[in-house]
């Protein structure tokens, strides 16, 4: 397990919560400017082990809200995370000890150490998604009914700030959540889902950070090796390959401070095409019209050549590409998780028949095995 | 001046406040039966004259915000402003000690007694505009820029609550205040604009709840005379009656948060037409294509025989109504306050000519020479 972060840890995490992130999760590059200024600020960034935690230690979640199209556009200001941690904990009357991270994928992977740094409290190898999703709701966290969104915290890259108190529910909590994000355009920092030791041990995904990092060292060994960088990706996740060719089409647009569309891509030879409609993330692969993996599995897009994330606002016409498909953490899969993501939470009135395959997601047994990768 | 409201004294203010809220500022009658349900259970409200504040009162304002179109359907729950005030109150760490008035118009103007009543807190006789707009940052409160309207808090009819701290403009606070209202279904409860007695005396529209008072017991009595109700209403408002028709044409929709729209009154003789264009109050009249008013100055519509308002949400086809100018209050007409509510802060290229005439508003001296209406 990684037990500290620091510069040259970036890049690999960078790669693996850009892959794992499905399309979504904040720019990774962006996100990696930012961690590499305050690790060479501040030292490395200490990485907790989830299970090791103390039953009553005071965790907060922190990451970007928004649409991904719009972070590259409109730049953070940096210290978004930490001032909304700060707000949460003037609301509260209480400091937090740790922090844990909403999503590993994109630059929400790297947000919690950046807020971690600048707070000196240390970030927890664990999230709620074991990927990327695009609204509050859909987090490990709170599918028991036990860790609330709310009370939250959110500022912009300018002086406003919102505590939401209370929430009716954690769909009302993504709601209101949402609209001030779009008040605050389309790019906020949050923090929330303020919870105990015992809580986390019990609801998160753990050891994602480290599975990020394993994964991009992977990719970037396979690179300098030359081998077949996709293939290797997905073999690592329990994945496959399940498209190559060229995105062919990309509909798109930032609306309701998400953004949505549906990438094309068209087989290298052939006909053969595969569509994507996403919601920040990729949320539903059919090939030739026939759904071939939907949320909460993972649908991930790499350069073909290089295996490098390609993310929601990175689509573009020519792009050549391979599509990889993933099986989802256990945890995402319960009948409580599936209410809030699967397919027909998105308004998709397909059922979820899950990838075949182990579930990604790295436990200690297995992080032993895998000391020597 | 007032010095209590008891349940006599409802109707009376429900007529004048519905005049002198140009439309907006909420149903009256729906906030008459809410404060008429808290008078009959606790008694009459105290009302405190502003000019006796200590320099040190602490102040909130209180009042409903988003499309008086939505509040005909969703019934409020009726503890709104009081929650809204808790939750200000939490975040600040001291209580209030009296509530003054958002705006005169409509049920707005009873939301600060209701919440009064049941904080056992007085009701302070000033608002921030001495009509009603459909905007925050369109306050005399807000004006010279010692108030502000952050930290604020709101509520909806169930459990949600959100509390802005800080914001970076008054406009900023609009901004997110009309998203999150619009999360919380269009309609939510507002407490803010904290203030002391000594802002309050400096910077608030005086004696706007005796003004609203006293029109409408000019308008009950005029009724029972049957006089000429448009008319004795324009003279005691130093305004005058501008038309009357029939409403042929009304263009509505319920859009961001406001009720947006155009209604067309059509001469009983001749061709003559006048169309005046709404967000929640009514901003601009066009007789026959010219100007004829603008905001600030007040347009007004009530019914043609019997002189009761008739706001945004009450308009409709063929209804027979006299149509008001007013000249504004003063305090609305200065070059800082023309920057946020004159016609161009509504996206209208056109200059304010003031109406002639004095302004309305009481201030002590005229309140003397009128105690006899």
């Amino acid at each position: 397990m990684l037990h500290e972060v620091g510069l040259d840890d970036i890049r690999p995490i960078a790669i693996g919560a850009g892959i794992l992130g499905t399309g979504g999760g904040g720019n990774p590059y962006l996100g990696s400017l930012q961690l590499r200024n305050e690790i060479a600020r501040r030292g490395p960034q200490k990485i907790i082990n989830p299970m090791h935690l103390d039953d009553d230690t005071r965790i907060v979640i922190v990451g970007g809200i928004g649409a991904p199209t719009v972070s590259i556009e409109k730049l953070s200001e940096g210290t978004e995370m930490l001032r909304a941690m700060r707000r949460l904990e003037a609301h509260l009357g209480y400091p937090f000890d740790a922090v844990a991270i909403a999503e590993i994928g994109g630059s929400n992977s790297m947000h919690p150490m950046i807020a971690g740094l600048q707070a000196g409290l240390p970030t927890i190898d664990s999230d709620g998604m074991g990927r990327a999703f695009p609204e509050i709701q859909m987090s490990s966290f709170l599918f028991d009914g036990a860790v609330f969104a709310a009370p939250l915290a959110m500022v912009d890259a300018g002086d406003n700030a919102i505590v939401i108190p209370q929430a009716a529910t954690n769909i009302w909590a993504e709601r209101m959540a949402r609209n001030i994000a779009v008040s605050m355009g389309a790019r906020a920092g949050l923090a929330g889902f303020v919870m105990t030791g015992a809580q986390l041990k019990a609801t998160g995904i753990h050891y994602t950070l480290t599975l990020a990092h394993r994964l991009g060292l992977r990719v970037i060994r396979a690179q300098r090796d030359r081998d077949d960088v996709p293939q290797v990706a997905a073999e690592m996740l329990s994945g496959r390959v399940v498209f190559r060719g060229k995105i062919s089409d990309v509909e798109r647009r930032t609306t309701k401070g998400f953004a949505r569309g549906t990438v094309t891509v068209q087989s290298f030879v052939g006909d053969d095409e595969l569509r994507i409609d996403f919601q920040n993330e990729f949320l539903i692969a059919y090939h030739n019209g026939s759904v071939v993996a939907t949320v909460p599995d993972l649908i991930c897009i790499v350069t073909d050549e290089t295996g490098e994330p390609v993310s929601t606002e990175m689509l573009r016409y020519g792009v050549r590409v391979a599509v990889l498909t993933v099986p989802a953490p256990q945890k995402l899969k319960t009948e409580a998780a599936l209410r809030f993501v699967g397919p027909r939470a998105f308004g998709y009135d397909v059922a979820f028949r899950p990838l075949p395959g182990e579930s990604i997601g790295i436990e200690p047994p297995t992080l032993e095995l895998q000391t020597n990768q």
